[in-house]
């Protein structure tokens, strides 16, 4: 495989001399219905990518096809599945595509099979959600558990809260409402302790996710709990369980009710469809759901493999990214989800994408020479439009942005008023916003104008099911992926998290060595 | 007054002239002790603005000095203060400052001292929230309240909520918790309905919230609860507040328990001071905290007057801003909160200034040929630190960034590991990003190294109540007014939500006129 920086390419050089002579793109002529219904590609689990308001069309398209091939997109996709070392820095292979399914060959390392291993675990972590549902796991006073509470920061608790949001209101209309789950993260130790106050601590089980089990923030909200515990005389033993890797302080350790395991072939914001978050969420809504959203992700990552771009989803996704990005300059997306179940969402895919690609150098550790990930930012619709929709419709600068919309909400539940039920009204925002930002609007007052002109995708389904939810999962990962490859970066480590940790340990051991530390602690006082 | 275009200014040119003279700004050498104890302004409630790792020096402050002068930027706050009509598009007085005590002269409008009005609402919902604590005012069934619903959206929603959550925790350590809030927002009927059935109905007040009471998600999830409270027996009359203004169809309906009232020179975005806060506040904590909240703005406001840049913590915060924004190129904003408490402060913010200042006309309408608004996104820390941070650091282009944090934590409850206590651990953590943003660290293995580079702001102040909450709210709303004026903009009106408004009505409708938008509501089951 050939790893080229993306500036060396022959669809680099094309693409700028693409872009330098283009002129205005005009949705308001070209925008119609033959080119929404044309402009799709299926997905997995019933979902559809359209992006028919993205402002592509034959060159760019075939140009970004071309890129894909030269930058052998697929091939070096397949090459992950396979077990490539491709987290060059920190030289390990990238195995999360393993946790929802085989899509390659079988992935061997040190004579294990680390697919069956991640099938163990499923089936070990399932099992124990089995019994806790079942009372045959208990609180230390013989109560059953009512709620679990995930101790873990970053990717050990954006993910995972993100999807579990997301199937709060579906597992309550399915009747898969099991434990109620909250979630403990900040050091700020107001977080642990309104959690803790919050919740009857002997029908409590939490969840202790660190995979190197060194998290500063985890292991201080770990003995918070676990003094709240003992103050309340319960036995911590029989209150956490653990998530994290075989080699960390947390294996195998008499302390918790058990502990299941994760490896380092698994980024912390690539462990959601690990026992990370398969854990909690298997406790609140039963490890048949969680296996669906696996199915659902599965069902993504094969689809995923397709090298034509109008066939594959992700791939086009992250092509058009690209040619936003690179040749039209513009440094941000936006992510909204016409879904309240997708609240939090946003902030898991910026984790996602913001610390996989937000990188200067190349995977072999040189600099780069243009603009590699975006900063993304979102909220649900319709709130955002009564927020920051000002700026995206009439501001100074063009935002791409990311719709997800379906048929039907979760619970089914809902009220007619001036004739229409609010699900088609949540629908009829969508549809009206896509087509505003397209069209936009002339008016003689100029402050009522709308220039247009603003590029789109949609993602759409029927219902948000941990099926489809796995599929939207999987969608944004190999995006990010397929973008990380064609910048060639190594989307899978984050050297930027190291600086700060190793100056908080400064500040905390009283010897920074920095006087402007020493000051800012000082007025912090420290 | 003069109202110029910003590039039409004499500042504007002379910082042009400097920034393209400018060269890297080497904070690893200046970044010191003294610059941090130095480079700092008194703000508010005990709060200050420190500045010290902003990339400004003498030259940019002179400008900056010369600049807010020139634009006469505390004149025409003080015109606003005053009455004057600064919506100028809906040619509208702006007057949200007058909800937290007067500064200027009394405001008449049309023969009513409108600073007397709001006065009289304050007090008319801090009695009725006290009759509601002292079960005077109970529920259809004669249940007192304990819980509270706001049902509204965008600036009904986002800053009440925000501040909500941003004194949960310092009522409950203060002992001022009454009633629980909760928070209707989407039309998505999901979001209803979950909160309606979380909710014991006989025990919940709903607190209604549309200026013009034709907001039309608000009045979908007003209906939505009057049915489920029909269903539950309940009389709605008995569970239902508004606020609202004095034209609207909720205003003086016996079909609620009361109404309070805004009028139109009061910004949905600026209403969080104003009943649209307030009602819900001092239902939640009593009208003393929401009383001290107001306090903590008014002696904010009254700061804000100040026209040296170095003793106005807004002002100067506003021209570092337009500094990074015109002169630097820097398309967004952070806002990265060290308390959990804030942690929708940054999505509060997000309106405040994308919706204010994300406009391409000033204030009469006229495109302008500069950037204005920027991208504001944000979530605590150390949250964010796994998450985004890594493209902070490391990413190919710079983000600005504000960070908020305390000394104190709220609830005063807290776990002694490896030597310190978390809410030391998170000022450390604060404390080390600060430095690793500004200096950076070199590396050969350029993987592992930081450019540093990145400019940040930081307010601290002991510990977040509500006087301290009062005055960050303020502060920011000053700020993004005082870049609106730099910008010549109308920082009050908001006509980019009203072409998606008026297309949803289309589609509603049934006859939308628009073939790609009949299109998208095919493909979504409209």
């Amino acid at each position: 495989m050939n790893y080229l920086d993306f500036d060396k390419t022959e669809g680099y050089k094309k693409l700028v001399a693409l872009a330098s002579g283009r002129g205005h793109f005009d949705f308001a002529a070209s925008l119609n219905a033959e080119r929404v219904r044309q402009r799709v590609v299926p997905m997995a689990a019933g979902l559809t990518y359209s992006w028919a308001a993205k402002a592509v069309e034959r060159p760019e398209l075939d140009l970004l096809q071309a890129l894909a091939d030269e930058q052998e997109l697929i091939g070096k996709y397949r090459a992950i599945l396979e077990g490539e070392t491709m987290n060059t820095g920190e030289h390990r292979t990238v195995l999360h595509h393993l946790l929802r399914g085989q899509v390659g060959k079988p992935v061997i390392h040190e004579g294990k099979n680390i697919g069956e291993f991640y099938k163990q675990e499923l089936d070990r972590f399932s099992a124990f959600a089995d019994q806790v549902h079942a009372g045959k796991i208990r609180g230390s006073t013989g109560k059953v558990f009512t709620t679990a509470v995930q101790i873990g920061i970053g990717g050990s608790d954006l993910g995972p809260r993100a999807l579990y949001l997301a199937l709060e209101n579906w597992a309550a209309a399915a009747g898969k409402g099991h434990l109620r789950a909250k979630f403990i993260s900040n050091v700020d130790p107001d977080d642990a302790s309104q959690i803790a106050a919050s919740c009857s601590l002997e029908e409590t089980i939490f969840v202790l996710v660190s995979k190197s089990g060194t998290t500063q923030e985890t292991l201080a909200n770990e003995l918070f709990i676990k003094d709240k515990l003992i103050q309340a005389g319960l036995d911590p033993r029989k209150h956490i369980t653990a998530v994290t890797s075989e080699t960390s302080p947390l294996a195998h350790n008499p302390a918790y009710l058990d502990s299941f395991y994760i490896d380092d072939f698994i980024g912390g914001r690539y462990s959601s469809t690990s026992g990370v978050g398969g854990v909690i969420l298997s406790l609140a809504f039963g490890p048949e759901a969680f296996k669906e959203l696996l199915a659902g992700a599965h069902e993504a990552d094969t689809l995923a493999l397709e090298p034509d771009i109008l066939k594959n989803a992700a791939l086009l996704d992250a092509l058009i990214g690209v040619w936003e990005r690179n040749f039209c300059g513009l440094p941000y997306t936006a992510v909204l989800p016409y879904s309240q179940a997708l609240s939090r969402f946003p902030a898991h895919l910026q984790q996602l994408d913001m610390e996989s690609n937000g990188k200067r150098v190349n995977r072999k550790g040189e600099p780069v020479a243009y603009a590699t990930g975006p900063v993304v930012f979102g909220e649900p619709g319709t709130n955002g439009q009564h927020s920051f929709y000002q700026l995206l419709h009439q501001g100074t600068d063009i935002v791409p942005l990311q719709f997800v919309g379906f048929t039907e909400s979760q619970r089914g539940d809902d009220v007619t008023v001036d004739g229409s039920v609010s699900q088609t009204k949540l629908k009829a925002n969508l549809a009206a916003q896509i087509v505003a930002f397209a069209k936009g609007k002339t008016d003689t007052n100029q402050n009522k104008e709308f220039l247009g002109g603003r590029p789109s995708s949609l993602i759409y389904g029927k219902r948000l099911t941990p099926k489809a939810l796995g599929a939207l999962l999987s969608h944004f990962e190999n995006k990010v992926m397929f973008q990380g490859l064609v910048w060639n970066l190594n989307s899978f480590d984050q050297e930027g998290v190291q600086l700060g940790k190793v100056l908080t340990k400064q500040v905390l051991s009283g010897n920074s060595g920095d006087s402007a530390l020493d000051a800012y602690s000082e007025i912090l006082g420290i």
